[in-house]
This record gives C-alpha cells, structure tokens and sequence, in this order.
C-alpha cells in the first residue's frame, strides 16, 4: 500500500505538509502525493528510537538475524508493484530493479548470519590473575555495544539497495540500532512500500514499534533536524558532497558530535598500464564505455577519470572509446535534478580552454536524458585546475594523458580520496604497478585489476570507502560485513557480576560464539 | 643528554626560541632552556614523516616488534637520569614514576606482541567463485592499512605513559605510522630524553630517520601547525577539553578533514549501592578517599562524582570520608597552570550556594599543592547547575544526594559521556545493579565493581574512552590493545597479482598470521 504517510513507529500518520513524486522518463507527477515529515515527526520517531533501544539492542542474536530475514521476506512480498514503482520513480529499467532488489535482500540476510556468527561483538576476555606482583589483574571482558538510534538517508541512485532497506539500515539493525531512515524524495512510494515491509517485520518479531521509522519529506531542514536530534547516534548518508558536508556540519556542531558515515564524491581513476593499452587496447575502449555509460552513469563508481601515459596506443583507444560512445544510446536520469547537474557539469568541461571534447552520446527524444560525454586533457594542465578532478554525477569521465608512470604517480598523488581505483594491467606492467599500488592505496578503499569499478561485490572483504571527500570517515565501509562495524562501540566491564554482565561474555557463552581469551582470539564458529 | 634540542629525523637542531620547565615542588626553574618549535620545523618533521611512511608502513612485522621492544630497552638503559628528570618537572614522587617506567616499557612490548600476532591486520580473503550465477564473484583481499603519518600530544599527567613513548606512540607506531611528538612544556627534559631513546632505536633498526620526530614547544600555535599540516593524518591528544576541542575543529577545517583521538575530561561516577553502602561503608570512605588523593587527584579516572541513595548509612558514609580526607596529606601538582585551574574550581565550587563544603585535607608549606576538597549537592540541584558536573582536575569531588535508584539512573542518563563508572555493589544490590547497567553503559567507556577506577589496566579487554566529551570519538580507546585500531584504515585489492598485493594478503600468509576466509575467521597463531 502507498497512500503517503508517515510511519512513525508502528503507525502510519498523514502530514499537513506535502509533496509528490516525478516520473522522470516522462515528466508527469505522479500519485498519491506524501505527507512531508517536519520537526514534530522526527522528535516523536527519536523518542520512540530511543525508547526501542535498550530492548533492541539486548535481542538475542537469533531474534535479530530472524528479523533481518523477516524483512527480506517482506520485501519480496510486496512482488512486482515494488519493481514497478521503482521503476516510475528512478526511471531505472526493470532488471536493474529487479537485480538490485535481490542485492538489498541479500544484504539483509547476509547481516543475519553476521549476527548469528557473532564476531562483530569482539568479545574479549581478560581472566582476573589474582597472584600476579606487583598487582593483582582484575577480570576485564569488553564487547561491542549498539551505539544507539541512527539516522539513514536513503540515496537517489539506488532506491532499494542503499535506501530505506538498504545497508546502513540493515548495518545499523544488525548491529542493534534503532533506525529512523529520512526517505529520498525523488522516490517516496518506493520507501513507503519498503519502509511497511520492515514495519511489519518489527511488529511481527514483537519487538519495540521504535525500532524503525520512516519519515519522507523533500526539505533540508528534516535531514537536518534528525541529525540534530540528541538521540539520533550516528548517521549513514548516501548522496552528493554538499549534503554530506551539511549532514557533518550539523552532527560536530551538536553538545555531543557524533560520527556522520556520508559517502559522497568520487572520480574513481582508471590506470591503463602500457602493455595492457598495447595489448588489448580495443576491448578496453569497449568495456571503458560500457562501465562508464552503464546506468546512466549514476554509480558512485562510475569511472570518470582515465590516466594513461600518451603513445600512439593511447590514441588508438581514445579513438575507439569515442566511437564507442557515439554509438551509446541516451539514458533517462534519476531525477530532473540529477539531469540538471549533469549538462551543467558537461558543459563547464565542454567549454574550459583545457579540455577537448573526444565524444558524446547519442541524443534522444526523451526527457532528462543523460548523454555520455568523454573530454581528454592532460596531466599539466589537470593539476592546474582542481575544477577538473570534480565529480559530474553521470555518464562523463576525462582522459589525463601523461608524459609517463612518473607523472601518472604525481597525478595520484594529489588527488582526492576516492571510492576506488583501477589498474588495467598486463604481466609486462607489473614492475610499474607494484610501484604504484602502494601510492594508490593511499587515496582509495578499493583497488582492483584487469575489471571495471562499477559493481561492487557485497563481501566480508569489501570496502566500498575510503579518504575524505570520497567519504567523511575513511576507516570505514559503507558495504559488506564490515559496514556494521560503523554502529557499535566497545565497552570494558571490570570485575561484574556475571548477573551484570552483558550475555556476549558470560561464561557459559550461551550464544557460541568467537572470543578473545587473553589476547587470543578464537576461530569463528560458523 | 638533555640540551634542548628538537629532534628532526635523525637530527638534532637547536632552535632560536626559547622556553623553560620549572620544578612545581619548589617554584625553581630547571636547566638548560628548550628549543621551542616553530612552523618550519613542523613542515620540515612532517615531510620526513611523509617521505618515511611507504618503507615503514611496508616494514616485515618482526622488524616493527623488534623497534618497539628496542625503544623500551632504550628507555630502560637511560636509568635513574630519567626517573629524576621526571620527579623534577612533574612533582611526582620516585615510585610511581618508576611504575610508570614500566608501564610504558610495558606497553611497547605488548605491542610488539600485537604487531607479531598480526590480528591488528583483520586480514580477510574472500576467494574468487568463478562459476557462480548469475555472476562470477572476483577474487578479494582486504586489510588494514596504516592511516598515515600521526600528531601525538604529550600529556602533563603522564610525563611517561601517555607522553612521548606513552600509548598513542606505541600505538600509532605498531601500526605503522611514523610519528611527529608534540613534546608537553611541563617536562620537556623529560621529553627528550625518551625521544632521543627513540631517535637511536629508529636509527638501529635501520629505519628511515622520519619515522619520529619530537617537538618541543610551549606555543599553541606549534600543536596547531602539526593538526593542520596535510601530512599528518591522525591525531592522539591527552588533556583539557578545551585543549582536544581546539584540534578537533583544526582537524575538521582543512581541505582533508582528519581523526582526532582526544581523551579529556572525565568525572568517573561512583555508584554506592544500598546494601554495600550499609555492609562497608566505613572502609569504602576510606578506599575513596584514597583514589580521590592519590596523585594529587590527577588521573583521567579520578573519582569525581558520588551518587548514592539518601540515608543513615550515607550519613555516615559521608563522615568518614571527610574525616579520612580531612586527614589527607597535600600533595605537589604538576605544574603552577595546573595548580591555578584547580583552586579556581574548587572555590567556585566552595562558594556555590548549593553547594556544601564536606571537608578539605591538610595544608602543607609548600606550592602548587592540592589540598583535597569534597562537596555535597542534591540530585535537584545537580541536576539545575551544568558546571557542578563538570571537571575539576585534582583531588576534588562531589557527592550527590539521590532520593532513590531511579534518580540515580535519571542523573547518569543526562551526565556527558564518561571515561568510568564504578559501582559499589554487594550481592543484595544486584537487581537494582542490573537494571541501571545498560543505562550506565551507555555514557561510558569502562564500568567496574567494587574497584576504584584509578589504575587502568594495559591489556585486550580494556577501554580507556568514552562518548564526549571523554573522548572526541567514543568509539575508540587509548590503552590497551585495541588502540592501535585508531590509526589503521581498511583497503580491499580486488583481483590483483600476487606480486601487487601487500604480505599480508598473499596466499603463501608467510607471516603466519591469523586470517578471515570467506567470512570466518581464524584463531590468533600466538
């Protein structure tokens, strides 16, 4: 059911406030119009957060990873109306939906046996040594704990997988955190329908209504009011680099600052090593504008910067990946808002002095379509203007020739923190590389080879993170198991009772699950 | 030898500015006088970091371990020169600074032992699943990287500890962060002592010159410099609050934003539980008393506020605390600044008009001593007066009167966050202890029973943190083990040759250490 309302707790309430949604592959509104939470919804849905906590974050293990599957049961109830909704409001085709429906469910039940298997708790335990000189050790046992209620905005480009059910909030729930989710508002039926999905699912574990709430709303000032909310914790954001640095704003200028996770901005370099341009130079230039045009371009990994050293091979493939793109068919974008930002960025780049214009796209009869762009200039004058390394969110990306490995290192180095970064590398570069690995590990999360970034595995060993501006904390990911780490907290308890003691370190371990025993850590169970 | 130099890499270099440490127990200032960093020695210590980073952060881990137990034999072959340095500039008397010796050569080994067993790594393969639909999984590697070159603040109380060989270099250094010393002005002699130990530890092991550099200095303009300077990219800092805040916001306005781990201001609640109050109360009055004037009171972990339930057995409690108080011995403070701060904030406490004066210790003829102070309030009236809960460093605390448990648990859910709780609890109390423990835990880094919280163990389980403002980042900790994880930041390699990938991520795990395969871990090799 969509009928535009709040889901505060376990209810569903209407706002005076409203807003509505667009179709952007035609333009119509669509229906119904949503209720637009303001400043009293996100206090009710904090309290009741706050309220949920104590309960929720002392669930079972079992409980929680039953409820986690729970809502991906609940997602998958809702059948093919959620697919199509998704696809009326982003404008995205059908197997992507479908396609990043089976991620979001994944994540969720992938965050169940994270739960289950219980090392993300840490147990640690210190035995008392009551003999030992000079001083006697007391008994020490410290455990991760639910940092407390979390706020998650869900992002544009994936209206499911990084949305209201998406990773934060399973993260966050996973690590037994209440989450009030500020819904996108370019698609609000989309988490609406969701957002029942995981309210049901609340209701039908029994536990706290205040575990979840869903507040849509098209203003600033909601985002803005629930980082602020002295209960909210922590924040997941997905979304562009301004909000992001609002959202950071907001949460250090609190009596308590608290961590804002934002994922953000990120051109994402692709190193075409020597022999790999001279070996298969063609089907790079392929595969380059398949990743780059794929979605629309609406990935945070989407590749938009290109390093190379110039030679008659690099020609060749900027030859071939702008008759790639001219052939690439045009691609309708999230919103008009999106699509705005895009030409505006595509033609900044079109008309600075630097920068030549390789290729673009084809265009179409459609409305807010984004037509792949490709610009080439070179390393000089990429370090003159910091203009040139900024994201244009979209299928655009900017080929750097370089005079050799030398200055692509230099080129790297003074980048920007990034999401990822790419090595198109053959056996005959590996000398070259393994120099430059260690230079890029410096500036990204992720560094792959011989693939395209856009795709990211949800795996134990992912991190889809990285150095400031590609987020706003770089020790963490924002996918994979890893994510749940963000939400916890270690606390240290001395010489309790065990009737005072957390379940995760009382002696019998009635959950069987990995510790620490006296620095040494067990193996996991399952 | 102490001349007063900066130490720079591998020089030492005597700067034009000036300044000098004086001898709290006498007022005297100490020879010689101290070179005082300025900007370019910033700039120049920072680039040597910066230069030093990739070999280091590469180091084999038993090179790491071996530099961080030859740091600690350094320390120890200094001798008695050190241990009478150190009495000099703090006022601390001989034992406790030769327990502090040893701690801090403690904590270096234990490190060593943490880089050996390699756990710190959370190396994590997730092998390739070619064949799997309806796409194939790449092959991932993911580990913890060092973040970087790190700023480490020398603290006043821990002219060893938490000084320049103190946690946060030990930490930050395990990790494989070369390391910048902001040396604290109260005991710079000290300072260069431990940090000449250094210098000749990195240069035995044959490490490049800039993994430590140590700059002495008494302007806040040198602390601000080594925040802001891009190479640094972490930040550990004991001290005010008002001293943490300030880095935290340089931190937060450079162009890359950086963590800043800075432990400040703690009033460590002790809980006195009815049944343990009226079981022994008499001897707890005088174990308090002994925290709350050990060191002069000056410990993060000083027990600064009682809350206990109104009652006969309190009466009495409160008696003999001021009886065995007012018997206290005064005691030398580290430094005439210190000294001001803490009669500042004992008088105004003094003066408060709901405020009462339980009792004073003894005066002495000496300066700069502590005269221990305990006061008394209300719940209420703790409750209306923001500054009666905050901090006042020294051997002064406040009691509060509580009507019942449930004002208890009301004035712990509004305290900022704390370093320590402590309860005092017998087995009768045991049901009310359970009930408030989540509550505690949720403004606290350490909860202990029937201990006192000064004295913080150095092992796995502890944590020496807490949410804000007893730390700028509750999710971490200072001592112990799980320190180093401050200075670490996780990278996924995706797909890459053997010859790219870093050690830890080979298949051939020649360091032998414990890895996560497929999402389950391993147990510690050691």
């Amino acid at each position: 059911m969509i009928d535009g309302a709040l889901l505060i707790g376990g209810e569903a309430r209407q706002a005076a406030n409203r807003f509505t949604a667009v179709n952007p592959a035609s333009g119509e509104t669509l229906t119904p119009d949503f209720s637009s939470a303001r400043a009293d919804a996100v206090a009710e849905a904090c309290a009741l957060a706050e309220e949920a906590f104590p309960t929720y974050a002392a669930t079972d293990l079992e409980l929680r990873a039953a409820f986690l599957e729970g809502i991906a049961q609940n997602i998958l109830d809702i059948g093919d109306a959620l697919i199509e909704r998704a696809m009326a409001e982003s404008g995205l085709p059908r197997a992507r939906l479908e396609g990043e429906r089976g991620r979001t469910v994944g994540q969720l039940k992938l965050f169940a046996g994270v739960v289950r298997q219980g090392d993300f708790l840490d147990a640690t335990i210190d035995p008392a040594l009551p003999d030992r000189a000079p001083l006697p050790r007391p008994d020490l046992r410290r455990v991760n704990l639910a940092i407390g209620p979390v706020a998650v905005f869900g992002a544009s480009n994936f209206p499911l997988a990084f949305s209201v059910a998406g990773g934060d909030t399973a993260s966050a729930l996973a690590a037994g955190c209440p989450v009030v989710v500020k819904g996108h508002p370019s698609h609000p039926g989309t988490g609406e329908l969701v957002a029942r999905a995981i309210q049901k699912a609340v209701q039908d574990a029994g536990l706290p209504a205040g575990v979840f709430s869903y507040l849509p709303g098209e203003t600033n000032e909601l985002g803005g009011a629930l980082v602020a909310d002295p209960r909210i914790q922590a924040v997941g954001f997905t979304g562009s680099r301004g909000g992001g640095l609002a959202l950071v704003r907001i949460a250090a200028e609190r009596d308590e600052p608290i961590p804002v996770y934002a994922e953000m901005s990120s051109i994402n370099p692709v190193i075409l090593f020597p022999a790999a341009l001279a070996n298969r130079g063609a089907a790079l230039a392929k595969e380059y504008v398949g990743s780059l045009t794929m979605g629309a371009g609406q990935f945070c990994t989407n590749p938009g910067l290109v390093l190379a050293v110039d030679s008659p091979e690099l020609d060749a493939f900027v030859k071939a990946a702008g008759e790639a793109l001219t052939e690439s068919q045009p691609a309708t974008m999230l919103s008009p808002g999106i699509h705005a930002s895009f030409e505006k960025g595509v033609a900044e780049l079109a008309s600075h002095e630097a920068v030549r214009t390789v290729a673009r796209g084809k265009t179409g009869e459609g409305v807010n379509q984004a037509v792949g762009a490709l610009f080439e200039t070179t390393a000089d004058q990429f370090l003159a203007d910091v203009k040139l390394s900024h994201e244009v969110f979209g299928s655009s990306s900017m080929l750097v020739r370089c005079r050799d490995i030398g200055e692509i290192a230099s080129v790297i180095a003074k980048l920007e923190g990034q999401l990822t970064a790419t090595l198109q590398v053959d056996p005959a570069d590996e000398a070259d590389a393994a120099k430059l690995v260690p230079v890029i590990a410096r500036r990204v999360g992720r560094i792959l080879a011989n693939g395209w970034p856009t795709g990211v595995e949800v795996a134990p060993a992912m991190v889809h993170g990285g150095p400031f501006p590609a987020t706003s904390d770089g020790r963490t990911t924002s996918v994979g198991t890893l994510a749940i780490a963000r939400f916890l907290r270690p606390v240290c308890y001395q010489n309790l009772a065990p009737a005072l003691l957390p379940k995760a370190l009382h002696d019998d371990n009635a959950w069987g699950i990995a510790r620490r025993l006296d620095g040494k850590r067990e193996a996991s169970p399952r």
